[in-house]
């Protein structure tokens, strides 16, 4: 829906059109697997043991949905506040999946967010490599 | 992702799983749809004729993804605050679906937005219908 | 700043301007005031009894933040829309508000949140009931 | 009341008390000013001229509220992540404030805009500056 929606925009986008999508979409399912997992933990019995991971996960949520907001606007787009917030939004999902892994052996749902997290972090990358003449922090 | 991640969840959700899935899947899209609907109607060179479509498209954008994650959470859910939030998100999707249906003929980001609202408007009312005992509003 | 803005605006705005911005004040503050409610809960020794608090907390944050945008837009205003997000907002206070009291004695953060949410709950009353010829839900 | 809430927190805050009750501060303010700044400009006869002022008002609004959420958790803070938003923060701000700016003459709530943002950058900097060992983006 989101690269037909793109397609009917009447300005083309500044990515390259399925990459932006496959930034969109790994950003919202993030946001939504984030979110989810932050409310699972807050459920398990040992959640004294998650709260850095609940965290990372709140943090991770709200940083995937902004991020996907802006990068969905297409009028008068600027590159470097979308490289700054690509850049913030990759390492929410670092730091997230990381801590995720470390409970993925005895939370599934921390094992299927570190997933969703890796892969939003991948395509936040992307989008920052395809940026010509723009260099990236580390 | 949102079913596998409510099935490894550590309480049974609230709402049938199927349902709630539908609607979380719903709420998502059409935030994202409105909130590019909203961006491509400022692109248009007949922006002034569409400034009612933007202002709802934004508050559906936002209450849309508001209600998701209200859906989203297991943990100790209210009956009643679901309620209300759903009923405020199937007006909201309503308003947007008829004020951008009558600009569908002309901007084919309208046509598929309506699309995307008047299927969260009807996930929505479906997860409303589910709640026993708890009478909607009109 | 607020109301400054508020009085620049093109339109009059839909309801009394101190009503409106007391309660735009009223919801900015407790979204704020609950995100850091839920983050001290989560730190607290014994989150394990904290988490229904952090759920209507982080329901409330999300609630409250959505309510304030749709309000602080007075182009084309929709008040069935406003009314039915002002209820569910009054209610996620209202529930907010008395899981955080029954932590009060505890916790200061949990009694400083309780008083937050009471304002914005009684925020968003009067301007329900400011509005002429339609009748709250109960 | 933020200041009050923080000091309730189990944990003391990453930054300067102060600085970041600052910070905070203008963030939630920027994010509204920002809010009723697009609204505003919406209802303009020539909105037409507005669109880039729009398009920036509403990316500053959601990394203003999105910056405000990180850094009101304490639980577990990461630097390097705070660091990036409010990089983020401050070339949303700056970007906004620049583009209000030059419509300062003709429409009011864009001069109280720019104020706001040009504000919210600068809590955003201290904060940057007050992080000992991180170099800054520039």
């Amino acid at each position: 829906m989101n690269q037909e929606m793109l397609r009917t925009h009447p300005r083309k986008p500044f990515f390259d059109l399925d990459q932006l999508t496959a930034c969109l979409a790994a950003c919202t399912e993030c946001a939504d697997t984030c979110t989810i997992c932050a409310d699972a933990c807050l459920s398990e019995e040992k959640v004294q043991m998650l709260t850095k991971c609940i965290r990372f996960d709140l943090d991770c949520a709200d940083i995937c949905s902004t991020t996907a907001r802006v990068l969905s606007r297409q009028t008068e787009p600027n590159a470097q506040l979308m490289l700054m917030q690509l850049e913030s939004c990759a390492t929410a999902c670092r730091l997230c999946a990381d801590e995720c892994q470390s409970h993925a052996e005895m939370h599934r749902h921390c094992r299927v967010c570190a997933e969703s997290c890796r892969n939003c972090e991948q395509r936040c990358r992307d989008l920052i490599s395809s940026m010509p003449g723009i260099t990236g922090r580390k």
